[in-house]
């Protein structure tokens, strides 16, 4: 499914087509980034269409006259030359091409018309293209920008984290937390996404091993199955991938279809995929940064336990306040550490989690080191949040001097939060270590959150796992599909193995009252018709019917109304079926296709509640054994199901049986479901029971 | 209830207690504060009881010696002599000293008790006391500073917001907001709060002029009442309280209380509190700062409109979705502001909101100006936010002038972001001209989400409410609440306007077939006894009793039920009640007393979905109408009282009579209520009735 994209980021010759010598035009910032800012090695040939040299460097007329054809292109002539550039790339023999122009898509239907033009020029030749209109690559790690960018020579550091974007602003706001002290190794910004995707660098970092964490911000994903598959080649290789998805608001989907083009998706379905898929998701930019700040120096191998130490009583009061909001576990010092705390601080200092050793000891450094150290080696801590309230000059200086002499002593993490809005030599002293200061408490706690959460996605990742769009081939081309009354989709899913009500449907009164007697107990009466889907709303269910009289009279009155609601509609008799008892809670069970994503099951609160409380969870299909009992435990209706107040716990074994089942219906059955609704499954003491059924499918 | 506190933030004559010259000592740190970083231009007295003269300057032995009184003396002598120092201070006729010193009750009971001796001191003498245990008093609008803070003399940027703290760590945290260019006017710590707390300073800001907005951070409210009537003189006089309260999650009430031995409270009642007095409560220090330095600039009139300007198109789409996210209002541009900015911007530029001005025109000062301020004065913004998502050097510091420029041609406040790790010229441009940027998008929305809250909350805010606390009378010295079991609960409540089911309490089988036949239609039958409240559990209730036969055979059940699970209880006999038709809502109604904050009602979902969902919104008492129908609008049951999924909608006007009927009957009933519960109150298109009731009370 993907290339090998190395060439494309450290190529081993280059050529780039429109180099020019005007002053701050894009050809003679192009070229001054890659001979004055990059440490390129390799051959550089130059083309200018009318010149033979430029920066007094030899220029070629057309990538045609070239002795051979370089690895990669880099192409900054405007947007209509370049198709024809491009042409000339492909059949010359070049690999790669960065298109940074822009006027395509962007700007309407005949920018759009050029990029049909370059994915032809693509399934011709074989060359990829990276863009168009797009800011182009920053390969910090090998000294490489193929930018336009005049600020390229400034955010240049090197380190552990890949970034991916779409867009190139708030890229450029990444690569500025190097003045946090956070490197960015890689960055590829995908444009328009002619040929070349988010996700393809995505695939490429998943392999870097100098790449430890992938950050990613995303407008549209348009290749849900290649993205799906990039995800999880980092997830099997335990490379954090973190992403903000723009789209979450009907503002913001708006904003980004008119920025980009591209569709954003459902926030809920890409939340439910970014999780299956191991990928982090958080809400901010600051956020991205620090959370793969904090993954670059490790993954957590248990739940983590966090020691909380300053010199601030207030501060570290309000730090631990603000873990257990978040549902952290604060640390239970070992008893060793206690001691050595109660040795070292004085007797009005806080020698428990959180510690308070009280600002007098910030000078003097034996203390001040010894008590942070016994903290990072208690063996009950996994990481040391360190919020440092304020500037406090050299005090605060002699504090950080102290945090980064302990961490290089110890393999937990150290978290410094610089909360001040004054910048001392002391924070300096930590972005020069590269132990980057989180600006605030609560983003500090939020990204060990994620820290945390990402831990726990790693450990129950199932390496086997493909959602289905990967899996299964597209539904286009098979028929349209079509509408199954209740008692065929119970029909249907009965066969698949999901428990409904024993019944019959009927074709007139006396067949209803053998039908009843059957059952044995009371019986629910409903009309049968394809063309009749809210059967209550219509007066066509009658349930508690106990005598024979009963069933008969439902039936004259089901008929009735049936005909009067719906006098067109085929009517197919009317089920008769068992009444459950009403002991139990009333779940709901569907699936539908996403565009996107494809079949994505929900499971929650049924009835009146469902749109009050949106009590639901939700999961890309094919479901998992650990899938459905984790999307059970994640609703709160989940309570009821295991029994509070007292009630008998219900069959939650076969509540789970059930959403397998259904799965693999989706899956494996003879329908393309399109939608499935079990609305509702009642589950109790007894078991999981679709008691009502609409499917939407058409035959494979 | 408070005192004038002017004298104690600018004095016209002060003692300084404990002055010394000893380098570094707390005595040598306060006196150089005074004297060399302060404008005091008041008389100075300095106390050391062994030195004639401290820095070249006249000292007595003791404040009796003094030629007179002078109005404050701050106090740096260790714990134990303090005391006598406040008593030789009271008799002299000082009115106000700051103990700086520690030592007190945070240390333990030998502290408790000096502090014990301290309020003797001021009961006896009249003398108010700040402290002990202290960071001191930084009044920044006077320049002067009461502290032995050696940070003091680079934290003394003047403003418009005024702060509360009980500990020191954080209270220079905001200070240091100043790095931002936001300048605190006064800073008050109240320490251990032996006499003044944070409630007095706050009534104190509530009435300066200067301050603007009132921040604070508060681990413990010991005094509620004062607490309340501070809060109301800020809300009456529209001044904003912005409030972090430390003691959300057990984490924090812990290290607060080993912290400062306040009592936290209980979060949930908390913040029903700060609402109701018009308090703006956040969650992260920073948040603080944010949302105060946006009130500082004004109240907003009416639901905000924002402008999401930007020069990049990833930034504002972003921006955008987020504001979204938050429940906020994109402002719709007049007709001529987008004509204006079609005019003014490239083709390529999103002329819509959000405004995506592309980089280009950023060197173009005058359409950079043009651009923003034709958005600013656009009749429908309310507010513009700017987030500038990299450092660019002069680049951005001309779009930083710009904003300047046209800030201090418009009202309406431009609020920038500076997204970026690197702080350049632009960013000190922003904080030299005083509009702090913000940190990131995230905090800068949430910063707009409070400011609007705190407009809506103001412009609902009813200036005579008072809550409970100080209205009633303590409820000490009233005998011991006792338990009313439902019938006398539901005769009680009745008789207070609530509506329950007509019924009767039977004393033989007869009796009861004879109250069902009044009643009418099926009855329920439940035992009577003041000791089983939890009649269900025993099975003392039995429902859809529609027959003599069926009245008889529950009385036997019932009573030999009873007396099997309570052999030693009071039987009074059983209720016969009227059943009502089970459609409509259960609700539950309930009230408790708060030991800081008094009686508190609570609406919300009732049976078996109040623990899974706790669908509740709380009251202090007394209720407001206006209460009382916002307080059912803010829980999610309110979908299904109004009518969701083709019900017909419940009397929701019925639940407000019964809910201010509740609050009556507790303000103002005979009974000093400890717990009320009505659960289920059921609510229908007929009415609101109180189906079971608990009561425990004490006669007044």
């Amino acid at each position: 499914m993907f290339s090998d994209l190395a060439p494309l980021f450290d190529p081993s010759s280059l050529v780039l087509i429109g180099a020019s010598d005007r002053p701050a035009s894009i050809g003679q910032r192009a070229l001054t980034n890659i001979v004055e800012h990059s440490s390129y090695g390799g051959e550089l040939f130059l083309v200018n269409a009318t010149k033979d040299t430029v920066m007094g460097r030899r220029a070629y007329r057309s990538v045609m006259d070239l002795p051979y054809a370089p690895q990669t292109a880099i192409v900054v002539v405007p947007a209509p030359a370049a198709v024809s550039v491009l042409a000339d790339c492909g059949r010359k023999g070049v690999k790669f091409a960065i298109v940074l122009t822009s006027g395509f898509g962007e700007t309407g239907e005949a920018g759009r018309q050029l990029e049909e033009q370059m994915r032809a020029i693509v399934r011709e030749t074989g060359i990829r293209i990276y863009g168009p209109n797009c800011p182009g690559m920053n390969n910090n790690n090998r000294g490489l920008g193929f930018t336009f960018s005049p600020a390229f020579q400034y955010d240049r550091m090197p380190g552990p984290i890949g970034l991916v974007t779409q867009g190139g602003g708030l890229g450029r706001t990444f690569l500025q937390a190097s003045g946090r002290g956070i490197g960015i190794g890689l960055w590829c910004s995908s444009g328009n996404e002619v040929d070349l995707t988010a996700s393809d660098y995505i695939n490429h970092m998943a392999a870097m091993p100098e790449i430890k964490v992938i950050v990613t911000l995303l407008e549209g994903i348009n290749d849900a199955p290649r993205f799906a598959a990039a995800a999880l080649n980092a997830a099997r290789q335990g490379k954090p991938i973190v992403a903000l998805k723009v789209g979450k608001s009907a503002y913001g989907v708006q904003a980004t279809q008119s920025h980009t083009a591209a569709l954003s998706g459902s926030a809920d379905i890409n939340s439910t995929a970014f999780r299956q898929l191991g990928i982090v998701e958080v809400d901010d930019i600051d956020e991205l940064i620090d959370t793969a700040a904090l993954l670059a120096r490790g993954v957590p191998a248990r739940a983590i336990r966090t020691a909380v130490y300053s010199f601030s009583g207030g501060t570290v009061a309000l730090a631990a306040d603000m873990l257990g909001c978040a549902d952290l576990t604060l640390a239970q010092f070992a008893p060793r550490t206690r001691q050595a705390l109660a040795d070292l601080l004085p007797a009005f200092a806080a020698i428990d989690n959180p510690v308070d050793t009280t600002a007098e000891i910030l000078v003097q450094s034996d203390i001040s080191y010894g008590s942070l150290l016994c903290v990072a080696q208690d063996p009950n801590v996994d990481v040391v949040l360190y919020p440092i309230p304020m500037e406090y000059g050299d005090t605060t200086l002699a504090a950080c001097r102290n945090l980064v002499k302990v961490q290089a002593e110890v393999d937990v993490p150290i978290v410094p939060v610089w909360m001040s809005d004054k910048l001392g030599s002391g924070y300096q002293c930590l972005v020069d270590a590269g132990i980057a200061p989180i600006r605030t408490l609560g983003k500090a706690i939020k990204a060990l959150s994620k820290w945390n959460r990402y831990g726990v996605s790693a450990r129950a990742f199932d390496p086997r796992w493909e959602p289905s769009i990967m899996l299964a081939a597209s539904p286009r081309g098979t028929p349209a599909p079509q509408a199954y009354a209740e008692r065929a989709a119970k029909q249907l899913l009965s066969e698949a193995g999901v428990a409904v009500p024993f019944g019959r449907v009927c074709q007139s009164a006396d067949e209803a009252v053998a039908a009843a007697a059957q059952c044995g107990g009371a019986v629910v009466a409903k009309i049968v018709s394809p063309q009749i889907l809210h059967k209550s709303d219509i007066g066509g269910v009658i349930v508690g019917l106990r005598t024979p009289e009963e069933v008969r009279n439902a039936w004259d009155l089901i008929m009735t109304r049936s005909r009067e609601a719906y006098p067109q509609a085929d009517i197919e008799g009317i089920l008769i079926e068992q009444m459950m008892a009403q002991r139990g809670v009333e779940t709901l069970v569907g699936v539908h296709r996403d565009d996107l994503f494809g079949h994505v099951l929900t499971f929650g609160l049924g009835g009146v509640y469902v749109e009050v409380f949106k009590d639901v969870s939700r999961r890309l299909l094919p479901l998992t054994p650990a899938d459905a009992r984790a999307m059970i435990e994640e609703t709160r209706c989940h309570q009821l199901l295991a029994g509070c107040r007292g009630q008998a716990p219900a069959d939650i074994g076969a509540l789970e049986k059930l959403l397998l089942a259904v799965s693999d219906f989706v899956m494996h059955g003879p329908y393309e479901v399109k939608e499935l609704d079990l609305n509702p499954v009642l589950v109790s003491p007894d078991g999981a029971v679709a008691l009502d059924a609409v499917l939407i499918a058409s035959a494979r």
